[in-house]
């Protein structure tokens, strides 16, 4: 199978093992299950849970008590763009070419599936005390979960960026930005998926460095196809970041040292993955892997 | 001491625990930091983390691996408020006779403020992992902590609440609403008390039904506050069920069939809590504080 195959048959896995830890309705409970659904339903590249099953591969893990916590991740990462397009934040109408959640369902209820993901994510991530025999591994897994998630990680980064939107900002914050908000759900991503195989305490230092280089050849690459992209195919909007007045790497560096340091990035990523772990092959479909996020066109 | 002496000096005693895990402000995050503390620092009853204490006590626990989920138990009813707050929920100035969170901070910041609470009540309580060497105690009032905050107990509530606004509710919605909304978080707040210092399973649903009673009694006091109390007291502006055409208690039954059926759950909630646990002062002084909870006025 070539890489291309690969990635889609995985990406379709995530997929459904993050569908089946969605909430089911009650009676009175149906409009906010519905809108939480809908968030989390509407696509997207299914990154994060695909990254922590690849890590927990490496390291050999069953790749079974990981699944609550892939779920847990995307339900968290969703959370946040939900939050992110409200009116009072990014105000978007749309995400991964379908209408946002407060568009679709007015800005309360998208307020209040935005906290049930976040409340969700966690109760799911519990379950994988019922998967794994392990109970420290579980909490291992669980204080990087909160680390990378929270106000030290992508909250912190979200957060930043939010208030500083508009305003002048030098590049140690704008690298802050980056970092936490989008290097902490992809470094704890992977960090999780190696810690619940009981990665090393030094193995999870490393993987953390490469989690967040290939935070920013993403973001540098999607800072690029904001600039360059195919609204058809990014599903979005272009040239967002021009308007709101943004700061990014493509803005401070130009387009095209812009590419070749997403491609350092992911090379330093790829050089500090040399070694890691115990499962050849999978260690080879993440090295495709990091090559492909610096060149993707969505 | 008496009954009111010792309700403030635990009251003041729960502040401190608190006020103890609140964030401090780093280098890029002062902002979010600020509006997450001003919202936990503008007080209330502390009756939550107060009532896990009281059922940790209850139980013989001692008093220290419960401060974390004391914390967490707070900043989570506290994330809820300013979110219920928002000008897209119940667009409220005032909390707590102060500005609320988006009043003084904007709208953006407070949703931020909201999801960091959020975030950091489950990062708070994972330090019980730190302080109490019987693992599978903390995860068990971890789950407590899971399912009475979010969608299937305090957010289902909020959620049924929000999106029932300004429509016709028949009286078991309303039920579902004081039982999740309200009743959960002390539910939860006594369950994991007394789950942490090692209750059986049966005493715990006994808890769970004592809580419940607890959370109507409370709920209908608030309802009756809403149209009797004095606003200087309360500190928000009274009458507010009525202008927003809500259905309550209240409106449904009558003031004082109101009253006499809170003194009735509070009854029902005594007589299930005698022989409970292993500390007789304690279950006195919590015989006490279910009294007080009917008949407050603020």
């Amino acid at each position: 199978m070539n890489f291309n195959e690969e990635l889609k048959k995985r990406t379709d896995e995530a997929q459904d093992i993050v569908l089946d830890y969605l909430p089911k309705a009650g009676k009175y409970d149906g409009e906010l299950v519905e809108a939480m659904n809908y968030s989390v339903g509407a696509g997207g590249k299914r990154l994060r849970p695909l990254l922590m099953m690849s890590f927990n591969r490496l390291y050999g893990g069953d790749g079974v008590s990981i699944r609550p916590f892939m779920a847990a991740m995307e339900m968290l990462h969703t959370y946040s763009l939900v939050h992110d397009d409200l009116p009072a934040i990014d105000n978007d109408d749309y995400r991964r070419g379908e209408y946002t959640t407060h568009k679709r369902f007015g800005e309360a209820a998208a307020i209040l599936a935005g906290d049930g993901l976040l409340h969700h994510a966690y109760e799911t991530a519990f379950k994988a005390f019922e998967l794994c025999s392990d109970k420290d591994a579980v909490i291992r897994a669980l204080l990087i979960f909160g680390d990378k998630t929270g106000i030290n990680g992508m909250l912190g980064g979200q957060a930043a960026d939010v208030i500083n939107t508009g305003k002048r900002i030098d590049d140690g914050l704008m690298y802050y930005i980056y970092e936490k908000k989008t290097g902490a759900l992809i470094e704890g991503s992977m960090m999780i998926g190696a810690a619940l195989a009981g990665a090393s305490d030094d193995d999870l230092e490393t993987i953390r460095r490469i989690g967040a280089d290939i935070g920013m050849a993403f973001q540098i690459r999607d800072d690029i196809l904001d600039v360059t992209g195919d609204e058809s195919v990014i599903g979005k909007p272009k040239g967002s970041d021009e308007r709101n007045n943004k700061k990014t790497y493509v803005s401070v560096n130009g387009l095209k040292k812009a590419q070749e340091d997403a491609e350092e990035y992911s090379s330093e990523a790829r050089r500090l993955l040399e070694g890691l772990g115990v499962n050849d092959g999978e260690r080879a479909f993440i090295g495709e892997l990091f090559n492909y996020l610096c060149s993707r066109d969505k």
